[in-house]
């Protein structure tokens, strides 16, 4: 039975992709330090949907699903940024075969928010990674890290975003370098740091590593995740509500759909669905020994105009009239700009790409209208200004 | 008159360089956490010269040149990565014209030491740098920032090394990118960070700052700390010691000058006076506003190979026997490579180069004779490995 263990399992990709590999017969090993549990607190937010208590949630699952007590998943409370002893010990007793590095603080907006949210941010998410570099090198060399970074590392250069690396031509000469990152928030900037120092690590010492650069996250569920006791934590609020999905709670209270700004930038983005279907076959296709395989995860580019065009028009479908409301923007940002990245790694791997649509919308609005009366108005626009004085 | 903050000026090079601006009738203040004696301490080594106490050094030489009280340095204990309110203090008091920005773990091999030292330094380096961003930010934000980087930050690419920026065309579209960085130690990484952070925050914030990726220092002493109370810390142990200052002490006592490796390893040298020049040509000719300014600082380029043997020439001439002994390689490094490194930006300033010559290791040589029975043999070895298990 192979060994996975995942940093940040309380997450809002952590906990399902947590439950998807249980349920695919591996023995799961599932780490948090319930920081976000505590930004939300401090912040005045929590998910739509409440969630049950961390081990909770695994006990749930082990009940409904696990036949024996290898098929449980083990949770742990560990803060891997500061107790790398503790780390250090369960990577030496469970010998994992790979580990899903989920276990960063995952929002731009928090991290823009002052001195100490920016400083906190950088420091968690580099000594937590830190930390894991090192437990690796020492107890397990040979297991594959696969680390979620973000497409937002990139930035929006003027020129094509390949993955990770970049073959260039320079005074006659040639070298494949890592892609030059322009990194948008000190979130951003903190994955950037993640990278260069993961990939120096396999460059050195030979580690296995894997490192994401996942769009933007949209969708309340997935079939493991349907169970009431058993969804995760879907954002509606200006500090971990992404895009998509705040459009969705806005649009379902007749809140106008806020766009920051022109509505002109574009990123990229996926389903939460295709973030499980990518982890798995980044899972089955691990970088060699001392390899930094870098994949684009996304599906799909889009302006942030013709996003909220399409769920404010799946909205409508369903008699609830919405408005989109243009407002100024409270971060920092190019407003037109070139933007074609690169997703090559995971369609030649077979992704079966699920492309948003007034289906997949209206598939979100059914799943979280039981619970809109828990929005708060107050969270649905930004408070953080990337420009503050 | 001008007001100029160092931070790091308890260092080899931000003792002097304190020194040489205040002579130039600039109002300096000097700030250092004293953690590099801490580290010495620890690692238990210490510069060949010793050293009178921090605020003793400046008294010194206030008591010596300061004619009235502005003329006096200012001197202040701070730890800036730990004391950000005191920072901000200090910034919102002084508003400084410009910040030297050296106050950072300077030693490669000691970031390779082990986890501890590895997460200590990057994160020493980069809420210091990031405590630095905020308080300008917030009291200062005309004011600029000359930081102190290193040539180490780019590795050793096939490629011709640029000056921080570089001019890309890819699929047909151009763009100007960071240049790409390969650093080689996790204090290397911690200095592209910092670099990164900085980018960003000229970027977002408009803030002025000058990144000097330095390249290896050496010598014994410049004209002001010629005096023996003001001396700096000369460095012959393999921790903080750079190869010439090494070798030169290696020599003195009948040591064999050590190589490691193949010695076909090419890096980028200039002289501490050289240094102090350079550093003065940046400040006299500023970042602009938002804009991310970097300068090589380096006058030549020698192998390893090369330097030992004009070292071991040099020493000869003196009458003292010297030999050259390649040894295993501590560090993981590319042995044979490219190196063609360009520092225009200094050049085209005026920079009045003094290269390494048989007379500028001999006045090192005459220099540091008379401390030279200091040297403790079981320093002069590398007993930090890249690789160890």
């Amino acid at each position: 039975m192979k060994r996975l263990l995942v940093l940040g399992a309380d997450g809002y990709l952590g906990f399902p992709v947590s439950l998807h590999f249980a349920s695919k017969g591996w023995s799961v090993y599932a780490v948090d330090n319930l920081s976000k549990r505590h930004i939300e607190s401090k912040q005045d937010v929590s998910p739509l949907i409440p969630l049950p208590l961390y081990k909770d949630r695994f006990s749930e699952w082990n009940d409904l699903y696990a036949k024996n007590k290898t098929q449980k998943i083990k949770s742990f409370v560990l803060d891997i940024a500061v107790n790398n002893r503790q780390l250090y010990n369960l990577l030496e007793e469970i010998k994992p075969d790979a580990i899903i590095h989920f276990a960063e603080q995952p929002s731009a907006p928090y991290s823009m928010k002052g001195r100490y949210e920016a400083v906190n941010t950088q420091i968690n998410n580099i000594t937590g990674t830190l930390n894991l570099i090192f437990a690796i090198k020492r107890f397990n060399p040979s297991c594959h890290i696969v680390k979620l970074g973000t497409m937002g590392e990139y930035g929006t250069p003027n020129i094509d975003i390949e993955e990770g690396w970049l073959n260039i031509s320079h005074n006659s000469r040639n070298d494949r370098v890592l892609f030059p990152k322009k990194p948008g928030s000190f979130y951003h900037l903190s994955k950037v740091h993640d990278s260069n120092n993961l990939e120096y690590s396999c460059r050195t010492w030979g580690l296995r590593v894997t490192d994401l650069n996942q769009g933007i996250v949209y969708g309340s569920h997935t079939e493991l995740s349907k169970n009431k006791n058993l969804h995760t934590s879907f954002h509606y609020d200006s500090i971990f509500g992404t895009a998509i999905n705040r459009f969705i709670a806005q649009g379902l209270i007749n809140h106008p759909l806020t766009i920051y700004g022109s509505g002109n930038q574009t990123r990229a983005y996926l389903h939460i669905d295709d973030v499980i279907q990518c982890i798995e076959l980044a899972i089955e296709n691990p970088a060699e020994e001392g390899e930094f395989k870098v994949r684009n995860q996304f599906t799909e580019f889009k302006s942030i105009n013709e996003l909220a065009l399409l769920v404010s028009q799946s909205i409508n479908s369903e008699d609830i009239k919405t408005e989109i409301r243009k407002i100024d923007n409270p971060r920092v940002e190019e407003s037109d700009h070139y933007y074609n990245p690169k997703n090559k790694s995971f369609l030649d791997l077979g992704l079966n790409v699920k492309k948003i649509s007034e289906e997949v919308i209206i598939d979100i609005v059914r799943y979280i209208t039981p619970y809109i009366k828990n929005v708060r108005k107050k969270n649905l626009l930004p408070n953080i200004k990337w420009n503050n004085k």
